[in-house]
């Protein structure tokens, strides 16, 4: 495959998604063909998936469930939508992929970050991102950016919520950690624009062939 | 667990469903507690599940991806199903499980055995079945079985599924000799009644602590 696979990952508040819709913004005005996603991603079969299991009448769903759910959907997003991007030599960015598996479920919720990592792996194949860039902010500031977007401040119930963030914050460290070749940090406490501009400068090596 | 979770598999034309509800029916009159069940087996979430993959509109779903919803399905009819039933100390008689996704999709599909093993472990645990019957019977024999109950003879893309369903064939042997001590072989082209009671003779050592 020709394209680039590159994947946005943090926790909440890390402003990931609003980056990403910037950085394709500035790479497609220097003439880049880009595929700005997320899973389902208008996919029949990935959209249906998600709608069971955000269907609020299935309480009784087993996290095990959920994991392979969200892998299937995975699977399908990849093979109808990245893979024939990639194929036509597009860069891909994709808003969550593997590493919020591993974090949230893998790690958040106690699965097991191998685990989750195999039945993953099952549904990428050989198809990770070349990429991933993994935006960095203390789950307490993530979560006040958040708030403060919607106008309140934190309350209780943020703050019980505080503890599952942190587990995220780690696991995704630790991914970091095990991936230093694929997983780039990026500090995300400055301006939309700042870290922009740091995802740009960490992904230009990998550009250049892919203008148009 | 203090009950006994019991597995049939093998081709089609088998009778592994028959001999399922004759040797149900035969433990219920000696009075032993006995649910009969098959995935997705009236569990909501598993339906739903079940619902996506066989949507006749759904033709570009991924093998793979049908992989990880069948394993999601079974997960959830485990965990709301069969669990509470062995649980209770039932009989637990279930209509294909794990070895029908390794013979069907792991090995007569092509996606690999240990791979589909990989993904099914995540969905069961550690909950395998105790005893496995793997009802024995060539696959032109079980298919004419199959035609002859329909009324009609085998035509010319029976013969071509004939293919496909040797591997199947091939692979219950692999699987049975892969895991002696759960999988029975059980020679399937007698009657039914012979069947039954081959299947209940070997079931009988694990039986006697069961009885209500």
């Amino acid at each position: 495959m020709t394209g680039l696979f590159v994947t946005f990952e943090g926790g909440e508040g890390a402003g990931k998604s609003s980056v990403l819709k910037e950085l394709g913004h500035q790479l497609k005005e220097e003439g880049y063909p880009v595929l700005e996603t997320r899973e389902p991603g208008g996919i029949e079969i990935a959209e249906k998936i998600r709608h069971v299991i955000l269907e609020p009448a299935h309480t009784a769903m087993d996290s095990r469930t959920e994991a392979l759910l969200y892998a299937a959907a995975r699977r399908q997003h990849l093979i109808e939508k990245v893979i024939p991007a990639l194929e036509q030599g597009m860069v891909v960015l994709c808003d969550r992929f593997i590493d919020s598996s591993l974090a949230y479920q893998g790690y958040a919720r106690g699965l097991g970050m191998d685990d989750v990592f195999k039945i993953n792996e099952f549904a990428i194949e050989s198809c990770m991102p070349e990429v991933t860039f993994l935006f960095d902010i203390q789950p307490e500031k993530g979560l006040a950016r958040i708030e403060a977007n919607k106008g309140r401040e934190q309350n209780r119930l943020d703050l019980e919520k505080l503890d599952f963030h942190e587990k995220v914050y780690q696991a995704y460290h630790t991914l970091a950690a095990r991936y230093p070749d694929r997983i780039q940090v990026i500090d995300a406490s400055p301006s939309i624009e700042t870290v922009k501009q740091a995802a740009y400068d960490k992904l230009l090596p990998y550009l250049p062939s892919l203008k148009k």
